[in-house]
């Protein structure tokens, strides 16, 4: 499992890298950036899994999200992969909802995704064995978080994977891609028409067939234009009243959809993992 | 004096805006980013400009400056202009070290530079002027910083007027550009042969010649590779020894040259004016 250095700079008194590998979930290249803090000689972090929205790659949060501090202060891994598999022989889409900068973190199951598209082996499984094997991460000290369609991401792996992850967070996140533009879309093209294939890749709908997770924190800005046509916070909320899953949703006055918004509440949301994971 | 306002963010608690307007100084469009943190009706705030690089526009440290945090905690505006004068009409050359993005803030004196080359009459006068008639800006309580190039221009300024600026930092400042590659180049090239002409345009000269300002702060990374050849912090430290001029010049172990660096060390930069403005 080798990996090589495409950057590094020496950041907040830690290391801000970014890496390359060859995926076997993807069958791809795949690039993702690791800032770890100044710790002590063989001391292993809390880590913080951060997935990104459409048409992002890691560079988006690794530029503009203003995690280091945070995570300098606190102690913690901050991990940010890129969004789906890239290349030449890739497929791709047109839109910029679909295709590459879109996976959805799934794997697909219908031609011509099928062959790239693992976005979800490769977020669950491949890149936590990767990056424990080359950073210092404790891996009984996971938390995830993400933005829209990396929102999505971060939640369904939570509700999925319980015991690996002890916090989660989201901003923006789309809550029931099943029934929304962008997530049928994506999950319709990604895993065909029928739709109890994505009940595993629906928060909502995993919070209706019994999946919990820790307490969630969600940010939503008010002026975010994809509010209610795509991200459906209410639609979380009563899901999980209903499941009797905790939820902190808190409504941003004022906030919209960009990095503008991801960065004012970053550093809220690495304290929150912190003190979950620490605890 | 007109503003077009081109974007607009709620960002930790207040507001970034991005804004255009038709300069008298340079005779072209330039663009300016400006945050505004939350305050009182009819409160008027401290004042950070901030002085860009070569290549740079406003939005490189908009995007990657990481300074909103502490302006929204220090209740500081932060301003960011342009690094020169752009558009099809506008000489440029082929180098990333002259012509556009690359305004050194000085007045050119030479053609074909003379007609929109006059950053210096750009920040500092006209953008003063129209940024106060427009944003909540206490004018006696101004202070400025910038990076490398945009270094070069903070010190310069303060040093030309410091009944201005109460308070004056750089992270990686050209100290000494009559002495150093990239200062030769463009002073030459925009004020001509004779160096007589340049030397307002120099800290380390300005200081020889008995300019003073406030106690400067300078971050420099040790791993900076512009570090001895374009920068000279020694040559600056000896210039300020000499002159009596205080100085707390930091030798950042490890960092380079990127907003990685700057990003690092933004926060208390804002801090340190911040203490200087509202004392």
């Amino acid at each position: 499992m080798a990996i090589e250095r495409v950057d590094c700079w020496k950041a907040h008194g830690g290391t801000q890298g970014v890496y390359r590998h060859d995926s076997r979930a993807t069958g791809t290249p795949m690039t993702f950036s690791v800032f770890v803090p100044e710790h002590g000689e063989g001391q292993l972090l809390p880590v913080l899994w951060y997935l990104s929205g459409l048409t992002c790659t890691h560079a988006n949060v690794t530029e503009k999200g203003e995690y280091r501090a945070a995570c300098a202060e606190h102690g913690v891994i901050f991990v940010a992969p890129d969004s789906s598999p890239r290349g030449d022989d890739v497929a791709d889409d047109d839109g910029y909802d679909l295709g590459q900068g879109a996976g959805f973190y799934v794997d697909a199951t219908q031609a011509p995704w099928t062959p790239h598209y693992n976005m979800w082996s490769y977020v669950s499984d491949e890149l936590c064995q990767l990056v424990s094997a080359h950073f210092p991460i404790d891996l009984h000290a996971q938390g995830i978080s993400g933005h829209s369609m990396g929102g999505h991401g971060a939640l369904t792996l939570a509700l999925r994977q319980p015991d690996r992850f002890r916090s989660v967070s989201a901003f923006a996140p789309i809550a029931n891609p099943s029934e929304v533009p962008w997530g049928r879309k994506a999950l319709g093209t990604y895993l065909g028409s029928d739709e109890k294939t994505w009940r595993k890749h629906d928060t909502v709908a995993l919070l209706e067939d019994g999946a919990t997770c820790p307490e969630m924190l969600v940010d939503i800005g008010t002026d975010d234009p994809f509010y209610d046509e795509q991200l459906k916070p209410a639609s979380l909320e009563a899901a999980c009243a209903k499941a009797g899953q905790p939820l902190t949703l808190r409504r941003q006055s004022g906030y919209d959809h960009s990095y503008y918004f991801i960065s004012s509440f970053m550093a809220d949301h690495v304290r929150w993992h912190a003190e979950r994971l620490k605890g």
